[in-house]
């Protein structure tokens, strides 16, 4: 197997103290290894991170979770109840650039780890917090996963048909769409960081951070006063026909083509209507402008959805995309798995995991002069405790062993 | 009116050439606006972004998706067509960090603005591009908005009820989801320049970038081989009960709590029968491990929803995360437009346009010392035709005034 995927420096030397957990906070600082900081998880002795799902006494049965948000990170093992683990982690936080931690609201402060401590010990660190409510809000003491994320901060509510309850969006935009947004707050910070030295305090709540993934719904409510609604796939006015998901051959669950017609280019109806034998259509005052279209919108998307029941989704992505009309089919987890161009373009890398063996798995998709970043497995448990100790502290083998033996560091 | 927010300076310094349009480029550069760079759109001298959805003639009926995504830049209006114009933004280009197109595939290239170009005048320039498909992808050539990108990414093939149709999650994140990947890679290649003086190309995909997106329901299908399914909002899992929307008065089409016990935490269903009256369930061995929950799902929830429909959404977020189980309310877009909490907080910021007036809209989300950046108004088009001409490139009033009457900046 060929490498696939370059190593980048751009963030190389930037050393980040990493206390997340689970996804929000994970996702965030594994971007920064992508890009080439060096970032050590503290984590606990026993299992961990509770993203990695272990359950002490048996063996690891679900680290694919894991893997996702933590390739190319260290792990560190720290007790950090004990006092010379403590004293240990605020070593690290004297030469770390940035510390992050997602942890329950109060849980970093009963570290005696919260912003007032080390920004004593260290007054040029990037000190960020993710938490589910921001300070000051009424749920500010309140936990929250990416779906309580997801309810609170409208994306639930604009998603789903619209004469039915709401549904959740699939994926965890709660936690990685979060993680984002504190990654650039980061590197923002960082950049005027190397010119100043000056320290910074970064906070970012997840529900908050859906509102930033909400701007189209609030730009209607903007316009109309009224809440925003949820239409399931449809267009979100009538003008805007056709605008939907349409059913293709065989009739699977996911054997559907999105066709999107844009307000900003008449075009696209008159190629629609070409590339679906329907010339006939063009011109025809019925149906020539958006207008027209929305007051037979149910009879526009018959015409179109005729010809796609006709065609496999994969078919009608590709004559309609090589028409000039926008066309996605919708491809399930197992269909964009075993895609060949996302493997051969490196934006889904084969990691080979001590433990789990070979895992193919979506990489940081930004290509860099052609290439995205080489995906590097996750860190096993503990697994550069004595890389980091004794690169960043100075600590000797038999410090570390002593450490071991004492259960401040995990064996 | 207090102002809110505070004038970010991280990125003070860095300018940037912004020709995108629409939402998955703007929401990028108008991050880096928000983190304190000079971002320059680059727009035609008659419409200008089709995002603004300006009808030539016509008042502009539409204005509120355009401010959502171009706050704090600066526009400049310029004919590339006509050579003048384009030798103008070469100019700006040899002065620029960064440059940052999405138009559909070909079109940079053909205003004789490819990378290759750019390029040659300014090696150290970072040049990116956000395209709907992957350089290399079969339909690598093809349009994408944001439904393409979420259809063929696989984000709605996991949205949606389990026994229905998929459908579209509604915020866009295939536009600004992308965007984001986007802003943190450039701010990656821009830390490095700014101590090497190297150049970049960067690109991303839309489809390539939900994949990223979409992390949870491929570590789903690594485990089992299979394609992750739809589900509606509830638990992946039957072992994850209860963590569902659960229904609440007055019964509105909204009002539903969002509320989940976690399988890393056994404590958040005892603290949750707690909170509803249930203490009688702790202990009880039909309920007290999520394995046994999950054998009556069913009834579990309506064991919860017997409750939730006695409070309103506010009440059970309220008393449910007071109790330490995460919960959340699902509001709509005219309730979080109007939260007190998140307009005291500036989450929310109140501009005000010269032609559109007071405008309440989400502000970067992400705070810095306590305060997220001010939000300013996005400009009107061609506001700093001659502020950019005159400051970048050193032009004279009369020399702006002639290529306005020339047609090559617009009036």
């Amino acid at each position: 197997m060929t490498e696939i995927g370059v190593e980048l420096d751009c963030l190389e030397g930037v050393k980040i103290v990493d206390f997340t957990q689970f996804e929000a906070g994970p996702s965030c600082t594994e971007s920064l290894a992508w890009l080439g900081a060096e970032v050590v998880k503290v984590e606990n002795p026993t299992t961990g991170d509770p993203g990695r799902r272990l359950q002490p006494g048996k063996p690891d049965s679900d680290p694919w979770y894991f893997h996702q948000f933590n390739a190319n990170k260290k792990s560190l093992t720290l007790n950090l109840k004990s006092p010379r683990g403590l004293e240990i982690v605020r070593e690290l936080l004297k030469k770390a650039d940035v510390t992050i931690e997602n942890m329950a609201p109060g849980t970093i402060e009963r570290l005696g780890l919260g912003y007032d401590e080390v920004k004593k010990i260290n007054p040029g660190i990037i000190y960020c917090q993710v938490k589910g409510f921001g300070t000051g809000s009424p749920y500010e003491t309140s936990l929250a996963f990416d779906m309580i994320a997801q309810a609170a901060g409208g994306t639930i509510s604009v998603t789903g048909e619209g004469d039915r309850p709401p549904v959740k969006p699939g994926p965890s935009f709660g936690d990685t769409g979060t993680g984002m947004l504190m990654a650039i707050s980061i590197l923002g910070a960082l950049y005027k960081r190397s010119k100043t030295g000056q320290g910074r305090r970064l906070q970012v709540a997840m529900q908050d951070a859906m509102i930033h993934y909400m701007r189209v719904p609030f730009s209607r409510t903007q316009q109309s006063g009224q809440a925003q609604l949820r239409n399931g796939s449809s267009r979100s006015s009538a003008a805007l026909a056709p605008s939907a998901l349409y059913p293709c051959k065989p009739g699977g669950p996911n054997d559907y083509v999105y066709i999107f017609t844009s307000r900003a280019n008449a075009d696209h109806w008159r190629r629609l209507a070409k590339a679906i034998g329907r010339e006939d259509l063009i011109g025809d005052a019925r149906y020539d402008t958006g207008p027209a279209r929305g007051e037979r919108a149910a009879e526009v998307d018959e015409i179109i959805a005729t010809w796609t029941r006709q065609h496999t989704k994969e078919e009608a992505m590709t004559i309609i995309g090589a028409a000039g009309v926008p066309a996605g089919a919708v491809f399930d987890t197992l269909e964009l798995m075993s895609d060949k161009s996302l493997a051969e373009r490196g934006i889904m890398q084969t990691i080979q995991h001590p433990t789990t063996g070979a895992v193919k798995m979506p990489a940081w998709p930004v290509r860099f002069d052609g290439s995205p970043p080489r995906v590097k497995p996750s860190p096993l448990l503990g697994q550069h405790s004595a890389e980091v100790l004794s690169g960043w502290l100075g600590m000797g083998a038999p410090e570390i062993e002593a450490l071991k033996l004492e259960g401040i560091v995990g064996k």
